[in-house]
């Protein structure tokens, strides 16, 4: 009798082994950013630069992913493009402070585990996602920020830069905009409170051609820059990371939604792996992606009426801009989005992707 | 026609004004903190000195609900009690990091508005719940950490105070002990990884009778020291706030779940407001206060079912240590906890009160 049932038990095993199997499931879904892009402000040759890190992006991540890596990994694969790349506010080519400084948030979910790692407030570690895994995988803790977190990385081998290597011109140019515009509402308004302003549209000079990275750069409008990615994996395990730079022109050492579990940042294998990107401080305080999370676990909605349940009813309502990108057990994929544009795009098993940009 | 729509409006507007007068219904809740509080390791000096704080804090919440004040304005009164007594792990008697300081955190919560605040790694705001209040209501924002939020606090006028402000030697010696622990296992088992170790069971020596209040604190065990307060007004409104010193011997700018919205502090009038207590790495991971929200929500669950759903079981299952207090829009109460003690209480609206320490 015992020997049946410990027979039975290892089949049992082998079959549950077998039909967790998601190799043909493994899909990989990134954001750059989302605001108030257009094809009216976007050039050729701008589009295709944002393009090619995208596709990028979602090749390293998928790539992993192929080679039967987690998602996890994948994730910082797809995210370590991007925060090198100028063109995203995270890593290299972060907004800037109110002080002149690049301030980098950073978090990371496995959906296995409820694993969570972030770090916030970071200025020398060149990819603060890694260093939100390493608090994940290498801590007790969730949530470091500062130098704190900048001692944690530097001991765990991480890359630590000099601040200036998250220098752009582009990014630095925005910030004198963004204090320019603030002056002149002051003087307008006779306003105290302006705090963390949004970068305002601006009138452009002529145009002069592009002819550095720098000039691709899109930081006319308002945009909320952040890059994140969710993905799941051979092994049917989920995965949520994100990564930015907040908002130009930030003060007091805000903090946004971004590193914040529960809010910009979430995984859980019952459910789904979500990251968000926007104004942030709507996307706190409504919990964003453990809400949608919450009304698949608790209301049985679908992945796509969960997500647009939160992104295009409740944060419309609230006055919160922004998307988020989610995916579920299934591999079924979400994007939705209430500001005029995101970037966006996925990767299927089979290498089938799309990349988007704008609402339609 | 129109005078008639008028008169209707008028008419409705006076009786959903008096359907929502809460004037019977106004509660409020408080905790101190949770973990290993047993009789056997409680002197009764110890157990009046706290119960005497609770105390007090409950008659200062409960003397601005009783005035008609908001449950923000109570929360904050209730929690500056706690806050300034330094019998309890927030403002001053706050636990000691790593380094020898004091890193506070605070949050607040709005109800009606869903507006929030939190502050998180200051060392000179004599009481971060108010803070985190202003960063509510007079900043855009709704996170600020390290110098950036003492400076925004100071520019709004709450008051500073040198670092040693904080110091309580009772807490200065628990650091000592607990660095003293993890040389000790650090020796035994030749591990690296130990930080934020929890503060463990030390060997007293002989009891020397309780002189100073320092004497009384009480810092033995393995304890979750955090405030909060959750309240509901005269008007209707929830709101809940919770203030830390953290984790004794915490590194590397580690944040816990109290300034986290969502995890540790979270009100909706639509369903409840929470302020938690425990292993806040766990809390943020299980996103512990929006997860009874999303199960009130979307479930239907009641104040007491959702609480004991997420802190009985799930956070044992995953084996995150602590409590929380809740309140629901029609004053019902919930002070679950799966630790060995939690301070907690609560005031009703006809004044009366009960302070509860132990598990039975």
């Amino acid at each position: 009798m015992k020997k049946l049932s410990v027979t039975l038990l290892i089949a049992l095993s082998c079959l549950s082994a077998f039909a967790q199997d998601f190799s043909d499931k493994i899909t990989l879904v990134i954001h750059g950013g989302a605001g108030t892009i257009t094809r009216a402000n976007m050039s050729p040759e701008r589009e295709k630069a944002y393009r090619d890190a995208m596709n990028t992006a979602l090749e390293k991540g998928y790539e992993v992913l192929k080679k039967g890596g987690t998602s996890v990994q994948a994730v910082e694969a797809a995210i370590h493009v991007m925060e090198d790349s100028p063109l995203f506010n995270a890593g290299k080519g972060a907004v800037f402070t109110n002080e002149g400084k690049n301030e980098l948030d950073a978090a990371i979910m496995e959906g296995k585990t409820l694993k969570a790692g972030a770090v916030a407030g970071v200025t020398t570690i060149r990819n603060p996602i890694s260093a939100a895994i390493a608090v994940m995988d290498q801590s007790v803790h969730v949530m470091m920020a500062g130098k704190g977190a900048e001692q944690f990385a530097k001991e765990k081998g991480l890359e630590i830069v000099d601040p200036s290597y998250f220098y752009t011109e582009a990014r630095y140019k925005a910030l004198q905009r963004a204090k320019e515009q603030e002056k002149t509402e002051l003087d307008h308004n006779g306003k105290e409170e302006n705090g963390g302003k949004e970068e305002k549209e601006v009138k452009k000079g002529p145009k002069t051609g592009y002819h550095s990275v720098e000039d691709l750069i899109f930081t006319e409008g308002k945009k909320f820059g952040t890059v994140g990615c969710v993905a799941l994996d051979k092994f049917g395990n989920l995965a949520a990371g994100t990564s930015t730079g907040g908002m130009t022109n930030k003060r007091y050492g805000r903090i946004g939604d971004a590193p914040i579990i529960g809010a910009g940042t979430y995984a859980n294998n019952a459910t789904c792996a979500v990251s968000a990107t926007g104004h942030g401080e709507y996307f706190i305080r409504s919990v964003v992606a453990h809400d949608i999370s919450a009304l698949m676990e608790y209301k049985g909605l679908s992945l796509a009426d969960a997500s647009n349940e939160v992104v295009m009813k409740k944060l419309v309502e609230r006055g919160g801009e922004g998307g988020i990108i989610a995916i579920d057990r299934n591999g079924n994929v979400a994007m939705p989005f209430n500001s005029e544009g995101m970037y966006r795009g996925y990767i299927k098993s089979d290498g089938k992707r799309e990349i988007l940009i704008y609402k339609d």
